[in-house]
C-alpha cells in the first residue's frame, strides 16, 4: 500500500488512472511548503516532516513552470504566481524577450524509510498569446518541443505523450517494478 | 535581551540603528520560510520552528511588497520575485494598468513564551519607469503617498519618515516599554 498525500483531487485521480496496478490510497492532509529554489528542496522538507506523522510507504508530488529568460521564474510559486498574475502577466513580463525556451518539472518524492526522487521534465517554449481551451493553468501559454500546439489545444492524450508529470509516473514505476514494492 | 535571528547584515544594522536602547544580540541561523499567503502565517511557522532551539526572547522580521492590481504579488516572495524579474518585470507587468496602489509591508515576530507581532505599512504606489539610485529592492519604483519621490530618491533619513520597517520598529518599542522587557 502507498499513500498518497495531497489535497488536490485533480492530482489524485491523474495519479490513480496512471498507477491502477499499484495499491493506493489519498490522504488529504496540508504540509509545509517551505520557499526555496528548487522542488527537490521544498518536498525533502515535506517529507521530512510527513515522515514524522505518517507510519507505511507514502509519496507527495509537486510541479511547476520554469522559464529560461526569467532565471527560472514562477519555478517552485508557480501556483501562487497563477492565482496572482496568471498567464495574463507572464506574457507581459516576455514581451519582446527573444529567448523563449521554458520547461515544465515534475517532482515525485516517495518516503519508504529513505528518501527517492522522480523528476520528469517536459522541455518547451512560451507561446506568443494564449492558445486553445483544454488543460489548466499555463497549458495555454505553453508549447513542448516537436509541436506547434500548446498544451491548451490538445486532447488529454496527445498531452500525456508529452507531460512532465507521465515521465516522473514512469520512473516511479519503473522503481517500484524493481524494488518488489 | 533580545536576540534578533537574520542572516541579513543590512536588516540587523538598521535595527541596532533604531534599538540602541535595548541589549539586543544578533544570531545569523537560518529557519524555514513556508509558503503562504501573508507575512503573518510566514512568521508564525518560522517562530514555532525557533521556540523549540533557542532559549529567551527572541524575534525575527520579514517585508514584502504588496501591489493591490496584482492581487498583492509579489507579497510575500518579494525577494525571490526581485531576484528573477526583477523591477523591470513588474513595470511590465504593470504596463498600461491604471490602478498603481501598493503598499510595503513589515511584519516583526516576537517570542517571549508567547508569540507577538509588529506590523508596518507604507502606502504608496508604482512608478511608471525606475527612478533614482538609492535604496534597494523595489526602492526604485516605489513612491509613498503624500511624496513625488520614489524612496530610491531620497536620503535614508527622509526614508525612514514613511518607512513601513520604522513604524513596526516603533510598535515593537512602545510593546518592550509597558511589559517592562
Amino acid at each position: 500500500m502507498i499513500y498518497f498525500i495531497t489535497t488536490n483531487k485533480g492530482k489524485w485521480k491523474e495519479f490513480q488512472e496512471e498507477m491502477n496496478k499499484y495499491e493506493m490510497e489519498r490522504i488529504s492532509m496540508e504540509y509545509p511548503e517551505i520557499q526555496a529554489d528548487s522542488l527537490k528542496e521544498v518536498a525533502l522538507y515535506g517529507l521530512q516532516y510527513l515522515a514524522k506523522k505518517i507510519d507505511g510507504i507514502f509519496m507527495i508530488e509537486d510541479s511547476g513552470l520554469f522559464i529560461k529568460a526569467l532565471k527560472g521564474f514562477p519555478g517552485v510559486y508557480s501556483s501562487y504566481v497563477f492565482k496572482t498574475i496568471g498567464n495574463e502577466g507572464i506574457l507581459k513580463i516576455m514581451q519582446g524577450v527573444e529567448e523563449r525556451k521554458a520547461s515544465f518539472h515534475s517532482l515525485i518524492a516517495l518516503y519508504d524509510g529513505k528518501e527517492h526522487f522522480f523528476e520528469g521534465i517536459c522541455n518547451g517554449r512560451i507561446a506568443n498569446e494564449q492558445r486553445g481551451k483544454g488543460g489548466f493553468g499555463y497549458d495555454p501559454i505553453f508549447i513542448p518541443n516537436g509541436c506547434k500546439k500548446t498544451f491548451a489545444e490538445m486532447e488529454t492524450k496527445e498531452k500525456n505523450k508529452y507531460s512532465h508529470r507521465g515521465k516522473a509516473i514512469g520512473k516511479l514505476k519503473n522503481y517500484l517494478k524493481t524494488s518488489n514494492k
